[in-house]
């Protein structure tokens, strides 16, 4: 595969990056055939911050929105949210995080990721997690990204039922869990 | 109610406490109808421990029997364990445990304790967990004992069936948990 020229590669990289912010240096080295270093410069020179910041920089703007709990106690960063409606959340798997047997993540780190998202896309001030059935459809590896993305499906009796779906980074999904919470007042 | 004499007292608050360790100086003292400060002085004299001790005692002696983890990777304190059938853990909860709107335990610490547990229970070397279906009965407080008791109600296929089942101090159910474990090799 001929190479683009830089000017061709910084303008996609800035396209790619406006329409997934999620992309590593590593996913983008690869992509356009060049080193993680060229990449980098190409950040650098195009005002765009690491993954890490872009991640925490879309978090700040989110976290106030929520109602139901403080934003703070997510587990993990907060990079969508439209209350009563959806949210996406992003936790970085640690080695902290697994069992040492099998090296993967345990269940309750993931499940920690999933209820609390759920819990921040409700919309009412005090909820409590009543019911969840849950599944996980492939292991947790450590130095993984989990997506983690909750969807309000039905409000009805002041029960709120959320589901949510986690891929890891390499887009396979991991995790389905269905909630439902029941407002207090 | 007569209070009992003192010797009378100290038998039978050895007898209880042989039965079921989990009695704290609180509870004693109102069932005996005396001081805290009193319950204290009898075990000092009886040579029985606080029950934080106690608690701490029994775990040591059960840690090392877990064959799918390590043993201190359990959440909570491991009571009682028979593995490929039953197991018994306590938990402590804390204020950090809780969501500072509610002041109630977050679900996902409940959720450790239990599928710790459920995992801690079962005869394989490597387990994954795949299913869970839940459900929080009673908010959880802080500054409770939840003991949960873990069964192993099937293996077939493979697949390891566990139930949990955690009651409060006062001896209210807050949580019951089923729970499918794939072994791995």
């Amino acid at each position: 595969m001929k190479r683009k020229s830089k000017e061709e590669r910084q303008k996609e990289l800035l396209e790619m990056l406006e329409k997934d912010s999620f992309y590593t240096d590593e996913e983008l080295s690869s992509y356009f055939n060049v080193s993680i270093q060229t990449i980098r410069l190409d950040r650098l020179q195009l005002g765009i911050p690491e993954l890490r910041e872009r991640i925490k920089n879309l978090a700040e703007n989110n976290i106030d929105k929520v109602k139901s709990m403080k934003g703070k106690e997510i587990i993990g960063e907060l990079i969508t949210l439209e209350v009563g409606n959806l949210g996406i959340s992003i936790l970085e798997t640690t080695n902290d995080m697994t069992y040492s047997k099998t090296s993967i993540v345990k269940g309750h780190y993931v499940f920690a990721q999933a209820e609390s998202l759920a819990m921040a896309v409700i919309d009412a001030p005090v909820v409590l997690m009543g019911v969840a059935n849950i599944k996980n459809m492939d292991p947790v590896k450590p130095n993984d990204r989990l997506i983690a993305k909750a969807e309000v499906v039905k409000v009805r009796d002041k029960k709120h039922y959320v589901h949510v779906r986690i891929n890891n980074k390499n887009h396979v999904q991991v995790f389905r869990g269905k909630f439902i919470f029941d407002e207090i007042s």
